[in-house]
């Protein structure tokens, strides 16, 4: 049942085109002027670039084609553009999880979970006319560390009995603590930032070796 | 120039085609289960919808085909579906406004605004590396009432010695005000929201009319 209840064709993609994407996100990544501070790199403008989205979305819905996914979730602001593209190329909704209550979500469902990483009490609320029961939804965001995100949407889930088929990550990122979420695509992973020296170390995502180990 | 350096096409919808995409839209708004306190109506799954906002996107792209646009601009959270849509058929990229500033968005440049409604004096933050001095940019957003979200982004523009190539709303709202911008386009234009009666009255935007003139 897709969002414009019309006939679902996802294309799948080859393994040479996911890895001309991994590979093109890699050689963007590397660049040091990336680097902000706090070792946290610089990736807005490869999510408003649509080209590139589109194909990170592709890559993802390949991944769940033989799946039923109803809905793709993700948190403002930044993994919106990956969300929309995968959902085109499902065929399915996307719902936005926000840190605020607006007026013009109407009535909404909050959650407190804590951030991964600080460590702190953070909020998540989403409209309650985002989702129905029963419903089986892709999570996706632009960039996972401890995963204490993820594991807030995937809290929310369970508070509209819905049910999580599965998380893809644009870049994971290499921490000490255990990850809190274990099922998820990654496409590129950051292992270290150097901030004097100025280099990111980065490799492939885990989506190949997930694919093989799913089959 | 587009993102990807390529080159552009940019596909034309027939006068046929805009009409069934604002037709779909007002019937959608037309609910009376839209309707949320304050006169607000929901919109935010129309916004989730892949298929809708793709055409939605096509509309604004076409009426922009002739024109230079080098990013589309938008403000979090909910124009960055139809953001990404225009620029999607442009071959742009999108540059997010947000409302605060964000370690990952590097250094920023800030601006105050006098939002139109509740006349409140609000900030609003772009990434320095969004755009580059010349740019011409299509702002987009999915509602306006007396436009003063545009015109904060319009004076954005002008910290980056940009210039602004035209505006494209989804649904623009009467109101007694005099309107703070003048040169738009919208698709669906909301005239009056009855809470007693749980009415919503709604006509075309100005595309046509806009588009006649322009010609």
């Amino acid at each position: 049942p897709g969002a414009a209840g019309g006939v679902k064709y996802i294309p799948k993609m080859s393994e040479a085109e996911v890895r001309s994407v991994i590979d093109d996100l890699k050689a963007e990544l590397e660049h040091s002027d990336r680097l902000l501070p706090g070792g946290y790199l610089f990736m807005t403008d490869l999510l408003g670039n649509p080209d590139l989205v589109n194909r990170v979305g592709k890559v993802f819905a390949s991944a769940f084609a033989d799946q039923q996914i109803d809905v793709i979730m993700t948190v403002a602001t930044k993994g919106i553009s990956i969300a929309h593209a995968i959902a085109r190329h499902l065929n399915v909704p996307v719902v936005v999880v926000r840190r605020d209550s607006k007026v013009t979500e109407g009535s909404t469902v909050s959650i407190n979970y804590v951030s991964g990483s600080s460590r702190r009490i953070q909020t998540m609320v989403l409209s309650k006319r985002s989702m129905k029961s029963g419903q089986r939804v892709l999570i996706t965001d632009d960039f996972m560390k401890v995963g204490g995100t993820m594991n807030g949407m995937k809290n929310l889930l369970e508070e509209f009995d819905c049910q999580l088929a599965g998380i893809a990550v644009l870049v994971e990122a290499e921490h000490a603590d255990e990850t809190l979420v274990d099922d998820y695509y990654s496409l590129v992973k950051l292992h270290e930032v150097n901030e004097k020296d100025r280099t990111i170390a980065l490799s492939e995502g885990n989506y190949f070796s997930k694919r093989g180990n799913d089959k």
